[in-house]
C-alpha cells in the first residue's frame, strides 16, 4: 500500500468493496462501485450502485450523510464520473456538498474520458488520491476496466475434465462428471456476466438456455440475466431450441436468417472471434463474456490467445485414453505449450475449481 | 471423539503423534511411534522410536520418567508390543514402571499378535483404553497398519500431468512440465516410502537414482533411504544403469541374471504385480512403496486396483491431443471410469498436488 494511505484509509476502502459487490449481480453493463463518506474517523454515508439506471454509490452515500458531507472524505472504489449519463456526474456530486478529500481505488481507464472525474474535482479544490486497494478492486470490474482500456471485454473460458483431461466419453457419453457443486457454482460466473457464449454443436446436444436459475442467498429475480450468445456459422439453430424462449436476450453470430429476425434475435455475420469480441463490446455493452462450449470452441479460444481467464473444475476421476480431450491443439514441442499461472484452487465436493490467467510461457 | 476421552487426553496424545513425526524418515520398517508419560497434568516423559534396533519411544519416555512413572499415564500411539524382537517388549516395560493407565491411539491390526500388548497391560492391573485420535495416528503408519491387516503394502502412485492430463510431448519431449517445488516435494514421499518402484522404461529413458536427495530442514544422513525397485520382465537393465551404484538397495523383478547376482543385487522372478507386492512387504519388509513411473505401469497399478492412494501433480499448462496421455485404459463407458475422493489440494510453487484415494465409484 502506498504510504500516504493510513491503515484506517485502507479498512474504508475495503467496506467500500464489499459495499460494491452487492451489485456484482445487477449493475451490467454499468461498473460495480461502493462508497464510504467518512468525517471524523465515524462513517456519515455509505452506498453502492445497484442497477444499470440507478443512482451511483456516491449519491447515495451523499444522501445519507446530508449536510454532515461537508468537509468529509468520501472513499469510492471507482473515479467518479464527469460525464451526464442516465444520472447526472457524481463528480459535480461531491463538489456540490463539499467534500474536502476523495480517496480514490480505481482510476477510470477509459483514455477518453479517464482523469476527468478526478480534474473536476481538483478544480473544485478537492483533494484527489487514487490507488488504494487498487488490486482488490479491479476484481470487481475485470470487465468493464478491460473495455475501457481495449475495447475489448474480458472473457473467462468454463472448462471441465477429469483427472486425466477429458471431458466425455468417445461416444459423447458424459452426463455427471462433475457434481452438483460445481454445477452450481458455474451460475455465479454467468451471473457476473454479460454474456454467455457457446458453439452451436452445445446447443444441439444439450438443448441447454445458459441462464441463471439459482444462487445461493440471492433472489434471483434481482439478477440482471446475461445475454446468450450462440456461435453457429452454418446456421443450424433450430426455432425449437429452448434458447430462443427469450429470444431477445440471444444473440446469434450466423449467415442471416430471416426466421430469427421475425423472432426479434439479434444476428452478427459471420466472423473471426477476435472482431466478434470487439463488436460485443461496442456495439452490445458486453464487457465480461463466459465462454462455456466444448472443446473446439474452447481450443479455438485458447489458439487465438482471447481467454483472460481459465476456469477449469477437475473431477476426481480418470476416464481413459479413448475419452474425448478437453484440449485439441495439435502440439508436437513443449515450445508450443499454454502455460498458466494459478491463481486459485478451491474444493466444491468432490471436484476442484481450478482459476488460471494465461502466461507467455516465462514460469 | 470417544467420550471416555478428554481435551486434556487428545491434547497429549497429539503431542505424541507429533513426536512419532520425528521418526517418519528413519524408522522403516518399524513404524513410527510416540510416546507422552503424565502424572497430575505434567508431562513427566516423552520419547519416540527413532530408528529400527533402537529402543521403542515407551522406553525413552519412561527413561525421562524414572520412577515418577509409578501411578502415571502413558499415552502411546501405536499398542505396545509384547514380543521380544531386536528390544524387549514395551508392555513389560510399562509395567514394571507401575504405570497406572495406558491410553493408546492405534490398536496393533496384526489379527496373529494384535491386542497382546493391551491384554499384557490389563493383566498387570493396569487400565488401558484405545481409540484416542486413532485416525491421526493412522497416518504415521499406513503401510505398517495395511501390512500387519492384509499382509499387502500400502501403494502410493505418483503421477505427474498437464491440465489436459499429458505427461509429455508424443516426442518423449517431457523437461519440467512441473516445477522445483513439485520435484522437492516428492523427495518427501520417497523418504517415507520402504521403496520406490519403477519400470524399465523409465530406468532406460532417465537414468534415474530414485533415491532421496535432499529434504528441507533434515541432515540427509539420517534418512533411511527407500530401496529401489526394478520391474524388468526383459531383463534390459544395463549394469551400467546409475542406480546400480548402490546394489544392495536394488531389487529388481526380471528373469534371473548372472551380472545382477554377483554385483549383490536382489532379484525376483517375473510374477504378477499383486504376488510381487505381497512378497515384497512379507519377505523384503517394504511396507510403503512409492510408484514413480510412466503411464504403462502406473496404467497397471490403477487396472489391477492395487492403489491406495494416487498422489497427482498438476502442472498449469495445456499440451494439446497429441501428447502422451497419462492414464492408457481403453474405456468406452462412463461405468468404466476410476472415480477417486480428493483428500487434498496443495498449491506447490505453480503447480498442485492432489491427493486422492480410490472409491468404489459410489460418489
Amino acid at each position: 500500500m502506498n504510504q500516504k494511505f493510513t491503515q484506517q484509509d485502507q479498512r474504508f476502502m475495503l467496506d467500500a468493496i464489499e459495499l460494491a459487490k452487492k451489485g456484482i449481480y445487477s449493475t451490467k453493463p454499468n461498473p460495480n462501485v461502493g462508497c464510504v463518506i467518512v468525517k471524523d474517523g465515524q462513517v456519515i454515508g455509505t452506498g453502492f450502485h445497484p442497477r444499470a439506471g440507478q443512482p451511483h454509490a456516491e449519491v447515495f452515500a451523499l444522501q445519507m450523510a446530508g449536510e454532515h458531507a461537508e468537509g468529509a472524505t468520501a472513499y469510492v472504489t471507482l473515479e467518479p464520473c464527469a460525464h451526464y449519463g442516465k444520472t447526472p456526474p457524481c463528480a459535480h456530486a461531491l463538489v456540490r456538498a463539499k467534500v474536502e478529500k476523495v480517496i480514490v481505488a480505481n482510476s477510470d481507464p477509459n483514455p477518453l474520458v479517464g482523469g476527468k472525474g478526478v480534474a473536476l474535482l481538483e478544480a473544485a479544490g478537492i483533494v484527489v488520491e487514487t490507488g488504494l486497494c487498487a488490486e482488490q478492486a479491479s476484481v470487481l470490474n475485470q470487465g468493464f476496466l478491460k473495455k475501457m482500456a481495449t475495447g475489448q471485454p474480458y472473457v473467462r473460458l468454463k472448462v471441465a475434465s477429469s483427472l486425466d483431461g477429458r471431458t466425455a466419453m468417445a461416444s459423447g457419453e458424459s452426463k455427471w462428471i462433475t457434481g452438483p457443486n460445481a454445477r452450481q457454482d458455474v451460475q455465479h460466473f454467468r451471473a457476473i456476466s454479460g454474456a454467455v457464449m457457446t458453439g452451436i454443436a452445445t446447443v444441439l446436444a444439450d438443448d441447454c438456455q445458459l441462464n441463471v436459475r439459482q444462487l445461493p442467498n440471492i433472489d434471483i429475480t434481482t439478477v440482471v440475466q446475461p445475454k446468450r450468445i450462440i456461435l453457429d456459422r452454418q446456421g443450424r439453430l433450430p426455432l425449437t431450441a429452448k434458447i430462443l424462449q427469450q429470444p431477445d436476450q440471444v444473440i446469434v453470430m450466423t449467415p442471416e436468417r430471416e426466421d430469427l429476425k421475425q423472432l426479434g434475435v439479434t444476428q452478427l455475420p459471420v466472423q473471426p472471434l477476435d472482431t466478434l469480441l470487439t463488436t460485443l463490446a461496442a456495439d452490445h455493452h458486453i464487457y465480461d463474456i463466459l465462454v462455456e462450449a466444448g472443446a473446439t470452441l474452447a481450443t479455438a479460444f485458447l489458439q487465438a490467445g482471447l481467454v483472460d481467464e481459465m476456469i477449469h473444475y477437475i473431477a476426481p476421476t480418470l476416464l481413459g485414453q479413448l475419452a474425448r480431450p478437453m484440449f485439441q491443439a495439435d502440439f508436437s514441442t513443449l515450445a508450443q505449450q499454454h502455460r498458466f499461472q494459478l491463481l486459485e484452487s478451491v474444493q466444491l465436493g468432490h471436484d476442484l475449481r481450478l482459476r488460471l490467467v494465461p502466461t507467455n510461457g516465462d514460469l
